[in-house]
């Protein structure tokens, strides 16, 4: 579904204005200029936003409020998160349907979704999301991680419904804590490394590990990266070690990261270490984004705009100049688009006629500010106007 | 100002839900009903959110957009923020009251800002904030503290001009790093002091100083309070340097601190150290929060939402359960009553009749989701109506 639009006066990531025209879905400046048109003087224009970690299955938008009585480390977590998923019958389907059309209002194109595979409830949760990323394929790209929430290698039967997961259409191989979890490093990520193999698919890891520890396992990562000539198809989430290391040690590491093409997620979390964002972009490393869970029983807040998401990177950085923040901007969009392995992602000739307006006079106050009244295109076709959802959307429920 | 009504079925904290009456401008259950009434069923009700740390006179709201090139150390901000003045002619009469009616529309109804003292301006912004402070004064209450912000012994000048502020009408002496900036602390501290016990004022100390410069400075305010019999008088903003210590130094200061009924503000600041909130309230200490600058040349965001900032010290402190949430949503309303002295605050018999009703099912889902939408009344007169202000406030310019 396309539509041929010109976008008057926007200023692409705070450009000087130019009149941005879509043609068949794509950026294009030649031929006779389309008769629908928007204004956008006043409006920054980025390419849609790039939600590149999240967990679109677990999210409890529009359910009861969930009372959370729950400790404060990451086992207790887990545990409290299957017992939900039990006792709250949260409904994958439903509710990753619920974030996708919230997000889609703050400009939200593109979404790297991990999706919980274990023994209780099987792949139910992947064949949710994928019946989403059907019904919203016109309207966001949906990719899904196999995701052994609750550990692989410890609980018998996991990789093969990981095996299952990725028969059933995930896109991308998840993996988790290989020491403090798994227990055993070396063979949890040779298990999720042959399974990419086996099905050509890219590579997600989650890597809470701290210290010495986490940067012990980011090199067996780099190292099978390498031997599987897997570059630019892996990504370390959160990745937290790398700013709790001595500089040589740290720049060592970000250097191999960035000859193997393997790209950081962060999401600026300010109870979490942070990391090196300057150093890693300039050395080469794509960073990325995301909300991770939002308004879920591991965190109750959380909506999922990425631009707020890079105000919480500037802030976590204490990033507080016009530079920094357009620089933020960029990794929620740009950097994002690179981690996830978007093609066609931009706002030049060529390019999908994706993008979203902020009623701003810089990139920087986007950021700062986060204005809410967001105009929102896809392929041509204006899906939000002014924050308001364009009527012949699909509906939720 | 004042007017009767009765809430119906609201609940207050969280709890049960009640009818709150409010009569001459108390909480009052006796007698005749009020005719008035207003509907609550599905709000928390929480008494007037305190803004316990802010700067009214140097916010941008509603002006051009202030490109900032600044460089990261606070000095460079020191000068940055002294040329913009200069430059932007901030006029602190017109930016305190837009802040104020801004932060009203969120239940904010006391404020603490610091003012600027400097040789460049001298009294000017505590005369603008003053006038705002009378202008506003049926809808908010401000307290003024006249800050140093440029520094006082390294500028001939100052002393005598914080004299004048006080003479002017300033509530509180202000004070500022007096190592890092002053380069003098005993001095420095010796002189507000002495300025606080001319004019039988409180005190207010900016105290970035990390670590045991920090705790050196923080004993010398200690030993002062006690001295001058200052208890319950005196507030120390930011002390990063409490949540640097190692555990037996840190409770001995915070049990230090607790017996001069000295006041802690935090802000929660995701890229300074995290003070520990639980330990200070359990030890006794008032904890108090601000917004500190919002939209200035400090720093490029914030909106003075003190129920997002509860949210603010929450994530920073890795806090996710309802319990913690609560917590926070307290030291946001309470901790800052106590924090900045204020009397007759909260929802009991005989309280100001002052609240803030906000959609929400409990106490921890106003923090982690802060709905908008509130409802803000003062003396029993409705100020905000679902977000919307009522048509007989002032207006601004
Ligand atoms: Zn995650
Ligand atoms: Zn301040």
């Amino acid at each position: 579904m396309t539509a041929d639009i010109v976008i008057r006066n926007a200023r692409p990531m705070g450009g000087e204005p130019v009149d941005l025209i879509i043609r068949d879905g794509r950026f294009s400046s030649g031929g006779a200029r389309p008769t629908q048109e928007i204004g956008a003087t006043g409006y920054v224009a980025l390419p849609g936003l790039v939600e590149a970690h999240t967990h679109l299955d677990k999210t409890l938008i529009g359910m009861d409020w969930f009372e959370n009585r729950v400790g404060p480390n990451r086992n207790d977590r887990i545990l409290a998160d299957r017992k939900a998923k039990r006792d709250l019958g949260i409904d994958a389907r439903r509710q990753s349907a619920r974030q996708v059309l919230q997000t889609l209002k703050y400009g939200v194109l593109h979404i790297r979704s991990h999706v919980d595979v274990d023994t209780e409830i099987g792949i139910a949760n992947i064949e949710g999301v994928l019946e989403t990323r059907e019904a919203l394929r016109d309207l966001v790209d949906i990719q899904v991680v196999a995701f052994p929430q609750s550990g692989m290698l410890p609980r018998e039967g996991t990789l093969d419904l990981m095996d299952a997961a990725m028969r059933a259409g995930a896109d991308i191989v998840g993996g988790i804590d290989p020491a403090t979890i798994e227990r055993d490093p070396v063979r949890h990520l040779d298990a999720i490394f042959a399974l990419a193999e086996l099905y050509g698919k890219p590579i997600d890891i989650h890597l809470h590990e701290l210290g010495e520890l986490g940067a012990f396992c980011l090199e067996l990562i780099i190292e099978r990266t390498r031997a599987l000539s897997m570059q630019g198809r892996v990504m370390v989430s959160h990745a937290y070690c790398l700013g709790m290391l001595e500089p040589t040690r740290q720049q060592a590491l970000i250097a191999a990261l960035a000859a193997e093409q393997i790209a950081i997620m962060t999401v600026g979390s300010p109870a979490a270490p942070a990391l090196p964002l300057r150093l890693m972009r300039q050395s080469g490393v794509a960073v990325a984004s995301g909300s991770d869970g939002i308004q879920g029983t591991w965190e109750p807040w959380g909506n999922g705009d990425m631009l707020e998401r890079a105000k919480y990177l500037a802030q976590r950085n204490g990033m507080t100049n016009d530079a920094d923040l357009a620089e933020t901007a960029r990794i929620c969009t740009f950097g994002g688009a690179g981690g996830i392995g978007l093609s066609g992602y931009g706002l030049s000739e060529g390019d999908f006629g994706d993008l979203v307006l902020v009623p701003a006079r810089t990139l920087a106050e986007a950021v700062a500010v986060t204005p809410q009244s967001r105009t929102v295109i896809r392929r041509g076709r204006v899906l939000v106007r002014d924050g308001v959802a364009a009527t012949d959307l699909p509906s939720i429920d």
